[in-house]
């Protein structure tokens, strides 16, 4: 069988076993999920024997370290996979639930409801444990996954797979209800794009190639993450201490998270005195900022010369780069509306904030500033699903139409109208 | 310019003027389009003259005279137009609801409420009062469109376009609020779905060629509509006289409809008398059946021999068919569980009917059928925003992402997450 066909049939398996599955109640979908938690401790010693096998031929390749950490599985993340199985369990059912009810004038009664989405595609080049974490989310939500791992997780990502199909069948649910490519093969990816008529969605965690191949050939919807470019706007009047709490936690929690700060702009009229306090505590916490020629200007002569190898130029590509890194760019505006203009025009409308004892102009920058978050005196760093009290997240959207930032179980379902009458028709 | 430079260049004022648009008030959006009712009425004689050319041009390229007359505007035609554009004014603002609101246990404020979507892109074939509507419905809920029409209708939605454009401008908006891709070229359509920087989504409303090149296009999402193969299932327990009257309504009210019937399922045992009475007041209202083998057998001689010419064997693709005319194919089940599977394996997921005095039956259909819509004891027929209440309908989605059947105002936003702190930075 070629790959076209072999993925074509596990493609009709997929929307198989979506029918069971979007039928399946709450409760046999929790048996299922406990019984998959048990499944995986049970094979634990074979998981980690797979992974092994895939950790040593990374290691041959020549992969770095931090790659191959990525890479391994210990029975403490084993473990955690597992907790996060039963976790899931916990949560609310998100499918069945009346999101609308209305009758008409001729008496016929319109209920708006919430489905699965059906057959998800997922495409992931990272840790094998998203193999777990974004199976058992679709599954709670009562969508068939495909999941098309990172070839050099492919022994564990198989190994993980198996035991949650295992979990899945000992609890009479289908096995075909969470599917692992079985091929390594690079052309995969884009023929899974094409199956329209198999997957109702694809979703791609990875970097920009995949993303861009993903966008290019895919003929169903995809939700997919680009750019985190965010920015914080220190407006004239602010809490200073507050601004470098903020600031500090923004920038250099997790400095390579997509949620991370990656531009400061500040006002005229604060610009001094946050560039002797704030500003100085960045830089003591290893932060290096990019300038623009206003900022250098009125950078306190001690603490450039303190700072002399963190503090830099701006160039015009610096603010308009998500750095990754403890890397901040600096500009002076002279207004709120500067500060928005700047980031809707510099931004990835992700996520942005304002720090401010001004009421006001908190309320127009959180109206007018358009990105998935937006933040008024607290950190960038809560857009994430666990802190938005989702109770899960399967990832971040920086698309408009769907699912906008942070998505949890909700984001993972689509909905029907049911209406009932009593023999109306169309006039 | 190029044709690719000419249409980013209208891409990037769409972006401004979207910005601009998107933070507007509900009333200088009503102002707007009352003032773009009232410019259109005062420029009927100019649009009459534009689609005068078009349909001139039209009839000396042997356009059949359906086509003609679709085309064809009317001071009746523009009159409506108008009033359409006066309704959108009086609907409530889709903008600026919250959605959502909750508090986290360290004091931090969420919420989430409706935005605009941003820039819409709408490829359609049909008649010239699709530029009218389209455009109304998009900048009610703070969206630029950028409309690109048929090529026959160019010069009357050049004329429909100009009028809303002065009218906004009256109203103190932008005029590259709404925009019309000012050329015929065809590859222009390939160009608008590889413009994701510019177009946060686009809209096909058209034939399959034009959905199939959007789809395999664009990168962005898409939101279309597929095929409406609508199925109703006549259940053991059933009012006959009901049943007669649905179907009369679903198939023959507007055949060319994509939410009229294409299939009739029947019961076995309510067969007979099916055949006897409501399939004759079908076959009397000019409706052709394609029966299975079990239904020729079962049709009774005299309804058979009185119809000869309007009864055929119905062959395998005939369930696969949307005829868009007075044509229905029959079969005969054996069960409720038959009619269900045969619906989700031959249907197109867009409207489907239950008729049974059975409630229990009919909850399980309409939880196992997956349609956008799913009646119980009404006709097919409703699945239209105007019968949903919707007040408007931008079209039918057969998509299961963003939206899913009727697509009102509330279905052109989107949303994004409005956080209000106190200084609150993640642990």
């Amino acid at each position: 069988m070629n790959l076209t066909a072999q993925l074509h049939s596990l493609g009709q398996a997929a929307r198989k076993a979506s029918s069971t599955l979007a039928t399946s109640s709450t409760e046999q979908k929790n048996r299922a999920l406990l019984a998959m938690a048990d499944q995986m401790l049970a094979d634990e010693k074979k998981i980690l024997e797979a992974n092994e096998q895939d950790t040593e031929a990374a290691a041959t390749a020549g992969l770095s370290p931090s790659m191959i950490d990525r890479l391994r599985l210990t029975p403490e993340r084993i473990t955690g996979m597992a907790e996060g199985i039963r976790t899931a369990a916990k949560l609310p059912d998100p499918v069945g639930k009346v999101l609308k009810e209305w009758r008409r004038p001729d008496g016929l009664l319109f209920q708006k409801i919430t489905v699965p989405i059906g057959v998800i595609g997922i495409i992931y080049e990272s840790r094998p444990n998203v193999t777990a974490d974004a199976a058992i989310l679709c599954l709670k939500a009562g969508n068939v996954c495909i999941l098309r791992g990172g070839s050099e997780a492919f022994h564990s990502n198989k190994a993980i797979a198996t035991s949650l199909q295992k979990g899945l069948e000992s609890a009479g649910l289908p096995a075909a209800s969470i599917q692992l490519v079985p091929v390594t093969d690079r052309e995969a990816v884009q023929i899974l794009c094409e199956m329209d008529e198999y997957l109702h969605c694809i979703i791609p965690r990875g970097g920009k190639g995949l993303i861009e191949t993903v966008t290019r050939h895919a003929r169903m919807p995809v939700i997919k993450h680009n750019d985190g470019i965010c920015s914080a706007y220190v407006d004239e009047e602010t809490d200073l201490a507050m601004a470098e709490k903020i600031l500090l936690n923004a920038k250099c929690q997790r400095p390579s998270a997509c949620n991370a700060i990656e531009t400061v702009l500040l006002h005229r009229s604060i610009a001094p005195s946050f560039l002797k306090e704030p500003a100085q505590a960045l830089l003591q916490a290893g932060v290096t900022l990019r300038c623009d020629e206003d900022t250098l200007t009125l950078l306190p002569p001690k603490v450039r010369s303190r700072f002399t190898a963190q503090i830099e130029p701006a160039r015009e590509k610096d603010f308009f780069t998500e750095f990754l890194a403890l890397i901040l760019a600096v500009k002076i505006v002279d207004s709120l509306e500067e500060a928005i203009e700047h980031i809707e025009s510099h931004g990835s409308h992700h996520s942005d904030l304002i720090i401010t004892e001004n009421k006001e102009h908190a309320e127009q920058f959180l109206k007018d500033v358009d990105s998935a978050t937006v933040y008024w005196n607290a950190s960038t760093r809560f857009t994430d699903g666990g802190e938005f009290g989702f109770g899960a997240e399967i990832g971040i959207s920086t698309e408009k139409l769907h699912a906008r930032g942070p998505m949890g179980l909700e984001e993972l379902t689509s909905y029907k109208y049911l209406i009932r009458g009593t023999g109306q028709v169309r006039p």
